[in-house]
This record gives C-alpha cells, structure tokens and sequence, in this order.
C-alpha cells in the first residue's frame, strides 16, 4: 500500500531539522554597496568534510509533477549540499530523519520563488525534483575524491502529495 | 567627460578573464538520479585564501537601469566571489583588469537567465547590479575574519550602456 506525504511551504523552522532554508528573512546583517544592497550573512551550515572542499556545479533536471512517487533517498556522509534554483522556479524537497543508520519517514517541502536550501552533512533526502522546466541549479557541494554517497530504496514507496497551504501560497496550480 | 562601456552577452570566453560563467554548456560531467539529472561538475573557480572558509548568504539589491553608471569597483583579495541570481533574472557584471593594483578600462556583461558568475579571487568588479527587482542573489564568498575589501573610485565614471547583441538577445528591452 502506498504511503502519503503531504508537502508544506517551506519554513525555516519547519526544515530546520534537516539543513538551512536560504532566502530573506529578518534585517540583513549588513547594509553594502552605498545603502543599495542588504547582506544577509553567512546563512548555511556547510561542511566539507576533512578531505573535501567547497565545489560549485550546475545540476540540469528534468521536471517532476504531482503526486511525486519517492522510493529512493541518499544521503552524503562527507558533506553538506546546497541547492539554488537558478531560472526563479519552485521545486519540491523531500527530506527524512536517521533513525539507526536508515531514514525514517520522510517530510516534503515546496520551496518558494527566491528560496533555496542547504543539505547538512549527512541527511537523509530525495534526489532533484525542479517542478519546472528546465530544473537548472546550482548547487554547492563538497568536491573530493572518497565515497560521498549513500542511498536507501524504499520497499514500499512514498507519495507525496501538495498540501493546501501550498495551493494557497500559489506554490503549484491547483489540479 | 563619461566614456562609455558597451555590455555584451555574458560568455565564458569573454569572461575568461575575470572569472567562470556559472551555467550548462558542452554535455554534462555524469548522469545522476537514474538518468534524471545532469552534473556539471565542479564549474567555479573557488579560492577562500589561507585564512577563510566558504559561506552563501544572501544579497538584496535594489535594481538598476541602463545607462548605468560606474564611479566604483571593488575587489576581494582574499577570494573569490559567486552570484546566482534567486529570482531567474538577469543582471549586469562590470569586471576590469588589474594594471598595476589599479583597475583599467572596464568591461561589462549581461548575464542571461540561468547564468551565474564566480570572480576569481582578487578580481576588480563593480557591485552587484540587478536588472530586475527583486534583486535577490545567492552569492559563494569568503568567510572570515581578515580585511577583503579594497575599494577604488574612478575619477571620470563610466556609463555603461546595452549593446546591440544584448538587445537582439532579449536580454534587456529596447529603449
């Protein structure tokens, strides 16, 4: 039997267990660029490991639709991973707890216009899903040479559905 | 008198100079996500200098409109610096070479949606200049503690206006 996830907006608090929502939120830290430009900073907890480094690479994914189907999460022991979509789209985030070195039930996410999200070191989440054409992101990860991925298929898999708040927040049309 | 800079179409050949184009071009690097998704691995040159680490925060910048004009530029000695517009608009760059730890004649580009950059680290570059409201960019730099900034005002500003080829590219409207 299928299991249902309902997706939520995506909030700080709501996602703080698993990594950082990147975007605005309370005064910047600092004003730049002769009073133009407001710097909110330093706001993702990376971490790349002791023989990694900070990468930058460009993901190009092919769109999803609801109801997404997740029956494969991963996970990164040696490092954090950001996402940013890069053409301004949403894009749904499925994440889960460890629960004894497997993931748990999983959460899912729609990620607003202007949102982006950092991955910490060694959580459990789904892989890309943009719900737009194209999905191109960039994505700040840890570059090295040793193993960095882990993944757990679901025996039975995961639907995630929109939930309300989401069709409200203009996050997806209603279908 | 002003003189005049005429921004051209962002390209990684043009900018070779002054840093990376951050965006797809050739086939990607792997195949992830069971085909789903392509990598662009690695794409930045980063460099946060012996005393630094990496961050992303967050930039809110008020818009501009051409002609625009540049009286200062900047660069970071200590590292490198990425833009990735959060919005899916474009925005202007102005980069200029070093002539003997002063910036020479500028140049400037307009960035494409989907097109990030990275200056490298050291690279003379005007502030962030969004061509859209709002101007919301995840920007990859330098966390630390030592001084980066050096600051330098020209005494005859520039103008910057769109070329032909940035018109014909949609990457503005015409005037």
């Amino acid at each position: 039997m299928t299991r249902t996830v309902i997706a939520q907006p995506l909030t700080a608090e709501a996602f703080a267990p698993f990594g950082d929502v990147l975007g605005v939120s309370g005064s910047p830290d600092k004003i730049i660029n002769a009073g133009r430009c407001g710097r909110f900073h330093d706001r993702a907890r990376l971490d790349f490991g002791p023989e990694g480094r900070a990468g930058i690479s460009i993901f190009e994914s092919k769109a999803v639709a609801f109801p997404v189907e997740v029956d494969l999460v991963e996970r990164h022991p040696e490092g954090s991973q950001a996402f940013v979509s890069m053409t301004g789209h949403h894009f749904l985030v499925v994440a889960a707890p460890d629960e004894g070195g497997r993931p748990g039930t999983p959460q899912a996410f729609v990620a607003a216009v202007g949102q982006g999200i950092n991955f910490h070191r060694g959580t459990w989440h789904g892989v890309l899903t943009p719900l737009h054409e194209p999905g191109l992101f960039a994505v700040i990860d840890r570059i090295g040479e040793t193993p960095n991925l882990e993944e757990y298929r679901f025996e039975t898999p995961y639907r995630v559905e929109p939930g309300p708040d989401v069709v409200e927040a203009g996050l997806i049309e209603a279908s």
